[in-house]
């Protein structure tokens, strides 16, 4: 009982709503594996971080022995949009579905347990209803049921189109549950509505309706909107260590402790003492930790040298530009110094960089808008945090 | 061209909506057959001069050399309601879904010009759609148009349920034009909207839109609600002669030029003479008309001589039925007579059929209700037009 106990404590952690709780507890004290799907939209293998708040779930789920099952959603995937009007979900071919589920496989494998991971595909189940069969599945809901679903519902009274076969795919989905026996179904939070489609049918068909358990969706590098490729507020799982220590290291504080809270994998007892720390060490730590996870310890351990030396000892990086430029004999102005080099995009934009302090010359503050350099100098500039340029002027 | 709208003339006629008259007149010009759809529920092939309303148009076609098409929907109609909530909806098997359209055919034939006519099923081509093909036929359509539909209207914003497999069913009905490239398709005027779907889906794949023709919903005997077998208000068109007869002469004067206007096959210089004719003798020929297109003019003839017997020149019928009643010496109140041949249900309506003037004893109207039947009478009696015994006092 107190092994149930603590698994539930385990599963809830994090998450922002598990429906039904009894449920779980009913399921767990059978003491079987259960059966854990995650579905999984087959156009996109680019994970980033927003994606392993689940599969980091997943993986709790792994440790305490059971099955994790992914879906993949290959086949709506391949009929793709057939209105033709969204671009962005052309159809795709069967070789290019099997490419990206061994994409994923490859990538949530630094997470899972692969010999507790199963890929499965709903084109098994789903081709063989045929046309009789999605009549019949179809006749298991309501319309009414399907518009609660708040999308759906702000379309229909905005009056925006709804074209009949949107409503087919969360019962398809749903279906998915039905067909893999599910006992539990993850997901963001804005995916509760098709979580529950699944739930309700597996009733309709008299299996054991699985229990749904959301997470809370992940704010995006900006702290403001859902992480998301299209808005380039992500860190991605296969980005190279420095691109995710550096964008790791830029996110604010408040937003540090966001992350860590939905993504580090340290006891929640360690993460109340590092409250006491000075959070740009938590920050390193954390960002350290993610690339740890995603390349490895030594690859964390480059990441952190490199921008150290880029942006905290004020040393410059080995790589930067070198340019040159021409002077006349009374020096070239600061300002177009700085603009000819490429690093601001105007005079004007040079004097506020100045004016802000923004703008360092062989690592001293230039405060002096009126500065000009001239021939046979040769200095490093560097603007804001990461722009540098090696200046020799002629 | 003077064919063309002759024809179209004749098409119109009696017809409730026709959509798009141009496309009709472009469509005859090519002078080519046109194929004429009128889709058949597998489940009722009981018809009623309701059917033939539209089934007369489509004889209108025939004779224009036009090549009629039945469609039946054995595909929906072997699924049945898969919801298990309509219980005049039970799934039918190939076997008696064949049955039934043999017999359609049967009665259709004493209308319609067999060698013009064809017969398809729908299965043909709903079957080879699959999963696939239903969300495709499914995307070519918004729910709004589909709302637009008036039970579906009433029923979602009277919060009734609508089960999503019931938004699919005008879709593939509308497919059916598609797959038969339907040049004109006939219903009935609470049949539009679903015609309408198919025109519209027509064009979605890229075929020229089939016409609509709307014909009107023939009243049922009492003239009030819609003919169906439900409301028991039909004439069947194989119910023998005297039914057929005694139920045509039973209607009202008004309802009876309104079934000459959709029934009768005199032309219209004819249908005004009988203007100046009595009713009696309209209503006679008429229903002698309906008898003899559905059984033979000898029928008619026989019906009618029944009828005349019966009810007209005070005659009893043949076949009464003969009841013996024991009366005491002071005899047997008429009352008790009445209800114990079963004429009439109490002794309470015994006195209100005399009171009305509703009895007949040999031939005279009875009028004294304190009226009593001695033994070794023997008599006739009548309650109403139809109810009569020949009744013997012991």
């Amino acid at each position: 009982m107190a092994d149930v106990a603590e698994a539930l404590a385990r599963i809830k952690r994090g998450c922002d709503e598990l429906i039904v709780e009894e449920d779980m507890v009913r399921k767990l004290k059978t003491g079987r594996p259960l059966r854990i799907k995650l579905g999984l939209d087959p156009t996109a293998p680019d994970l980033h971080l927003g994606h392993t708040v689940v599969i980091n779930k997943l993986r709790h789920f792994q440790d305490l022995g059971h099955q994790v099952q992914f879906l993949i959603g290959d086949f709506t995937g391949m009929i793709g949009d057939p209105t033709g009007k969204n671009q962005t979900r052309p159809p795709l071919s069967r070789e290019q579905i099997l490419e990206n589920a061994q994409s994923y496989r490859a990538q949530m494998s630094k997470i899972l347990d692969p010999d507790k991971t199963q890929v499965m595909f709903n084109s098994e189940w789903s081709d063989k209803l045929g046309a009789e069969g999605m009549i019949r599945l179809a006749s298991r809901y309501t319309l009414a049921r399907l518009l609660e679903r708040d999308d759906f519902s702000k379309r229909y009274k905005g009056g925006q189109a709804i074209a009949v076969h949107e409503l087919l795919y969360p019962l398809m989905q749903g279906y998915d549950s039905v067909a893999m026996k599910a006992d539990v179904e993850l997901g963001g939070t804005d995916q509760k509505f098709n979580l529950l489609v699944g739930r309700e049918l597996q009733r309709t068909y008299g299996q054991e309706p699985q229990c749904i358990l959301t997470m809370p969706l992940l704010e995006g590098l900006d702290g403001k909107e859902k992480m998301s490729k299209s808005l380039g507020n992500y860190v991605g799982i296969a980005e190279p260590p420095q691109e995710q220590f550096g964008k790791l290291m830029s996110i604010s504080d408040e937003l540090m402790w966001r992350y860590i809270d939905l993504l580090s994998f340290s006891s929640q007892s360690e993460k109340m003492k590092w409250k006491d720390e000075h959070p740009r060490d938590v920050k390193v730590r954390f960002a350290k930790e993610i690339v740890a996870r995603f390349h490895s310890q030594e690859a964390a351990a480059a990441a952190e040298a490199d921008f150290d030396s880029r942006f905290r000892r004020g040393e410059t990086p080995e790589d930067i530009p070198k340019v040159t430029l021409h002077a006349s004999a009374e020096g070239l102005p600061i300002t177009q110094v700085l603009k000819q080099a490429n690093l601001v995009p105007s005079s004007n934009e040079a004097q506020r960089a100045i004016e802000q302090g923004g703008v360092k010359i062989d690592g001293e503050r230039a405060s002096d808008r009126a500065l000009r350099l001239k021939p046979g100098a040769s200095v490093v500039i560097q603007v804001g945090k990461r722009k540098f340029a090696r200046v020799r002027l002629t």
